[in-house]
């Protein structure tokens, strides 16, 4: 099943998507209520679409699926091209960063260059949305605490990723977390770590890879952040870039204002970002 | 004035704390909706408070007076004491990590020795909580973004901290941001750089400064993060520890199961937690 968060006149609603149609999932909240609450759920919804025309998906306005996480944790440095093009070792332990809750964004909304640094950079990523909450879950377990699946682009502004040794704050601008389009639940997903991954900018591609090649995969991660932290229904996980971001090329490449983003990942459908400067 | 949550029959409510009572503040929600709700709450809590007796303080549990605040930043080295005994310089930019939502604990409520690493320190901190969110907000008009003040207490795992390069992890454990005892509004607070702070740990003075050892203080913090992103009503910020923590003393001292640390700063209170092991 894929669901979406959308614009309607009454203000964001959940939707299901299905054949090119978003169908009111007849549920008042926000996602996070509705996986919350996703055994009882579930069967309400399904009627509630099967009672419904729907909307046609291109007339609808996507929006974050998740609009308002409790968490966002993101690892670094877990796919080897990417670990290699920053010139690092593989890490023996888990990276995590985090992005704040503010800069989440719509799949296909504009991307904020912000006014005072514009070292903008793109990462495409898997994102894991948690399902059933918990602490201390081992990674043979991990599968039934995800909900579901999206894509995700982990925006970056370089300059301040960089020039002090925390990275959080860099990745925490306004806007720079977009996902989407939808969540397709993990049911449907038949192997996780085996999707493909692409990230183009204005056409051209620029990542290029599979989630086979994370160095940490989804269910480990899972594993490590909930040895410190009780997970809960609706936490992002942004699971990590492949190689070819801008800031690792010759010369380096930054996004301008126009350049569209593209982060599409096989089965999960893709986002699609225009940059521009910050009002 | 001093507003606090508390536990009620009903579940926790917000209450405003005079001359050892606590007046349950006749506001539906949490402190965060009050807080964004201020302008209007404001009278209407007053009368709540004049026709009611309210209870002891003592007889009432504390609970953390942002339960689930949006954002937590915190800020590292930022007193020169302790930046001296991590044998670091004094950053030229502000260094910036997160702790996890989900590690908000009570200001009298027993702290985690995790399971699976205990080498666990303490950071008495003041904290300032966000009233009128916003963004690019200039430190000369900061005062008018900060809603309080209370005591938090930064602990840290240090193994988790220091054995990758991200901080945050090591900063998110469940229970490992006790903060309270209440929240003491701005206008109650006469010059927030010149508060006292102290911390012992079994009654042993550890840390002993004043906020006014800042390297980058309230202000400038806030103006800071607000040009990356919007910050909301009830985010906190941890605005720094002093030196004296346990991982630099000569040996090395990690808090055991039983210690209690007390952080105290000077008209906001104290908090006071015991470390016991995670069951």
């Amino acid at each position: 099943m894929k669901l979406c968060t959308y614009q309607s006149p009454k203000g964001p609603r959940v939707g299901v998507v299905e054949d090119g149609r978003v169908f009111d999932a007849g549920f008042d909240g926000p996602m996070t209520d509705l996986i919350r609450d996703w055994p009882n759920a579930r069967a309400a919804l399904e009627k509630a679409v099967s009672q419904s025309d729907g909307l046609r998906l291109e007339d609808v306005q996507l929006l974050a699926p998740v609009l308002r996480p409790g968490k966002i944790f993101a690892i670094g440095l877990n796919y080897a091209d990417h670990i290699a093009e920053s010139k690092l070792g593989t890490p023996e332990h888990q990276v995590w960063f985090t992005k704040a809750v503010t800069s989440i964004n719509g799949p296909y909304s504009p991307v904020q260059i912000p006014k005072i640094s514009h070292f903008v950079d793109y990462e495409a990523e898997l994102v894991a949305v948690i399902g059933k909450g918990g602490r201390h879950v081992p990674a043979e377990r991990a599968a039934e605490h995800i909900f579901g699946y999206c894509v995700g682009n982990d925006v970056t502004e370089r300059l301040w990723q960089h020039r002090t040794p925390q990275w959080s704050l860099g990745k925490s601008f306004d806007t720079h977390a977009p996902i989407g389009p939808w969540i397709t639940t993990a049911d449907a997903v038949t192997d996780v770590h085996n999707l493909d991954l692409r990230c183009s900018v204005n056409g051209e591609l620029r990542q290029s890879s599979n989630t086979r090649h994370l160095v940490f995969n989804v269910f480990q991660q899972v594993e490590h952040l909930s040895q410190a932290m009780t997970l809960e229904p609706g936490d992002l996980i942004f699971t990590g870039t492949p190689g070819g971001i801008g800031a690792a090329m010759d010369p380096r490449q930054f996004l301008k204002e126009g350049d569209v983003v593209r982060c599409e990942i096989s089965g999960l459908g893709y986002i699609e970002n225009r940059f521009q400067k910050e009002a």
